[in-house]
């Protein structure tokens, strides 16, 4: 599963994988894919971002993935494509280690409950745990470590990496990624208070994930207090990302690192959210929304757009003087205002 | 241990358990707890905030539990208590899946080491291990891929989830939940430098937890660097919480999702810190406060009530501006004072 | 491994493994280190900080290791080091139980892959899991339940404490600890859009850790889209830290918890990130830079010193008021503008 273990395939069979036009020598085999700086003579290049042209007239790769309007520029074989960036993502899934391999059953150390129901060509890792009822769709990869809860369900080609938790009652659509250390169905934090202690309210729901969903390493999704905590299809969440109870995720939408959404709140479909940004408890964030880096959201969202908070870093020094002034800001524009009046007398 | 073994009652069980004034047919039995709006016919609603008072009448439930001030809108059988959201939370635990099941015992692909002391009724997971010299109470629950360090302590009645990490030598008091991924004991970051290099200054200390402390998934509380980490009686920890070494929480305090707490920083008892609120290190927070989402406290609070930092989001057109305005803030301030001065000449 | 089992020293025995000159009875047996405020009769105190002046004629320790200036006021024997702070960091390691163990060897329920290559004294533990192709060089632990991936590497006396995963071809350095719930090569976050969805970009890179690096509690460290995330030597990441695909981060630099770093970023030598702090993608931080608690860098920074973003809480009444303001300073900044422009006529 190293680089050294990378498929290889000839430039004609990656310019038919690809829908790609090929201009060159349709027998030669690459192994690997780079950059056009760093690509050696075995692998493959791309061209998508224009602030890398400068690198293609001295790559050193065996082909180059570009669109057709740089093909003259091009020093190597060629893989014309009218998206190259969609042929780059194509291209690196081609040459996934981790990808088309067989699969290598149940490991003996596996603890398989007698009732789950396994679909065909299953794997489960060593020492990997999959309890009673629960159901794993055909050509699920449960990987070491691994645990999936009682009457869990993981939809086809789903792969969990090593060391996952799967909650009791969780749904997981098909083709799901889940990266080591992700939770899918812990309880949602909810306690009713009597004045002087805290009382445990059971989280009764479930947690539903979507078709096509990938969720990173060491992030959580909280199952719902009563109805179910929803991720839509399509829904790409990264690590360490904290999904309250009863969040709803629309379809397509991405979530970067140390992204925080607190319970109720429903984000919309094709939404991007930047790393660290939180967002309070219910909340409606319309469709198309994006938040930049660790902004902070109080307030529903009704208008697609760019959102953001805060304020960006500089030198401690002037920080600290800015700081201060803006515990005096309600101050200051009362001070402004008042100035104001006496010049309109 | 999904929905569909949820427990059932008859409605005069739920009103003696609950100690609540039944209104309707007491042999009626119930499987389920929804909300007003959602409720099934074999399900119990509950009423406990006015908002949604107007789904009452039109409420499909077999049995509302509710103030007795709202009996006489109700449509259907009614259990009447003062506070019917603590009525709801306990009702929640009776219909808890987890809670009440004949416990498991030791797993036969568990590891327990022979000087374990494992009380009564212990359940311990698949592919558990519990190191050497544990001790684990009575109707102790430990989850599948879970690891109990040497020498900890788990008290009476306490349940870790699947995958949890409780570090060698920490203490869990009684009737702990701890969730999946969450590390109890991890070192604290403590290094002193040379002036070149980093020398690692091991965390002698431990943890311990209170009796009634719940801890989110994938949070983590570090070990102390001599003396303890100290977390008080009944106190609630959301998922993806960062607690440094010596850290001190007071009883009854609640710290939502993303929340971190550099090291030696004192937290008193009835606190709640919001999502992704920031604590520098050694202050002291006294009791009764209350700290609004990813605000960031650098200074010891002295006086109880709500703290805030941070601005909220608003279109990134206008943040822009806004934002480079606050790098200008004290110069702004001095401007008007000089306006000021020259007025007043 | 609690405390009852810290190893003991005599004096004249830490004196010589220290360094130190010690004033005292050479054969006194010492079993623990605590402050000079806490320290027994049987334990070896520290007086590193002018603060912990005032404690010290009252300690109890047996000994109290501090700089020669101190030695007149100290009231037990002494042992005297030009920085007692770093003889405090070397004397928790003297006394860390977890050290100097015989190793355990291989669990019998831990799963080994016959090709994997083990040093010697190598400790794995119970139901931990290395997969084909690894190598785990001389002296490494490997804690109960974790897992270390296809062909990845743990270069001598590395310590993976339990739960730990370390994902297919990742390369850590010598002298690791990596803590527990930590993800060392989980996928870094690359999609390309089609317009309407989603496509992955298969993460090929590695993560290459150098040595003597700590990894805390439930961080993750992704792994590289093309070429590897690059942790340099001497690097110490607190927990609850996320690290995106292609960072670079210099030798003997910082990250305090909660830290999460975008993409491609580079982070210089002998940085500092207090906690929370937040770096963009694509950015390029010099050497000796340092950012305070919570920060936001959205640009790169090239100059060393200390730098800072946010505002600190205050009442949650005032700050109401002065956030709505932030709302306005582009707006107050121009009417300010404007009265000194009619002043200046």
């Amino acid at each position: 599963m190293t680089r050294r273990d990378l498929p290889t395939y000839t430039l004609g069979e990656l310019a038919g994988l690809l829908g790609a036009r090929l201009v060159g020598d349709a027998d030669r085999r690459v192994s690997g894919l780079a950059t056009l700086k760093e690509a050696g003579p075995d692998q493959v290049a791309f061209l998508a971002n224009r602030a890398y042209l400068k690198d293609l007239p001295e790559t050193r790769a065996a082909a180059v993935l570009l669109h057709p309007q740089h093909g003259e520029a091009c020093p190597a074989a060629r893989l014309e494509l009218d998206n190259p960036y969609l042929g780059y993502a194509a291209l690196s899934r081609l040459l996934d280690p981790l990808v088309g391999r067989e699969p290598a059953g149940v490991h003996a150390s596996a603890v398989v409950d007698p009732s789950v129901n396994l679909g065909e060509r299953v794997e489960v890792g060593a020492n990997a745990v999959i309890e009673a009822g629960a159901a794993l769709g055909d050509d699920v990869i449960v990987g070491s470590g691994s645990v999936v809860g009682a009457d869990a369900v993981i939809g086809e080609g789903s792969r969990l990496h090593a060391n996952v938790t799967v909650c009791h009652g969780v749904v997981i659509g098909e083709r799901a990624i889940l990266h080591s250390g992700c939770v899918i169905g812990g309880d949602g934090f909810g306690f009713a208070h009597d004045g002087a202690r805290w009382h445990k309210i059971a989280q009764l729901g479930g947690v539903v994930l979507g078709n096509d969903v990938e969720v990173g390493s060491c992030s959580s999704i909280d199952r719902g207090a009563l109805g179910d905590t929803l991720i839509g299809d399509d829904v790409k969440i990264d690590s360490q990302v904290q999904i309250a109870h009863n969040v709803q995720i629309g379809d397509h939408s991405a979530l970067a690192g140390c992204v925080g959404i607190a319970g109720s709140t429903k984000v919309g479909r094709h939404c991007m959210l930047g790393g660290g940004v939180g967002l309070s408890g219910h909340l409606t964030i319309c469709d198309g929304v994006q938040v930049t880096g660790m902004s902070l959201v109080t307030n529903s969202i009704t208008e697609p757009g760019v959102y953001s908070s805060g304020t960006g870093a500089m030198k401690n020094v002037q920080w600290r003087k800015n700081a201060v002034r803006f515990k005096q800001l309600d101050d200051i524009a009362k001070r402004l205002s008042r100035l104001e009046k006496e010049r309109d007398g």
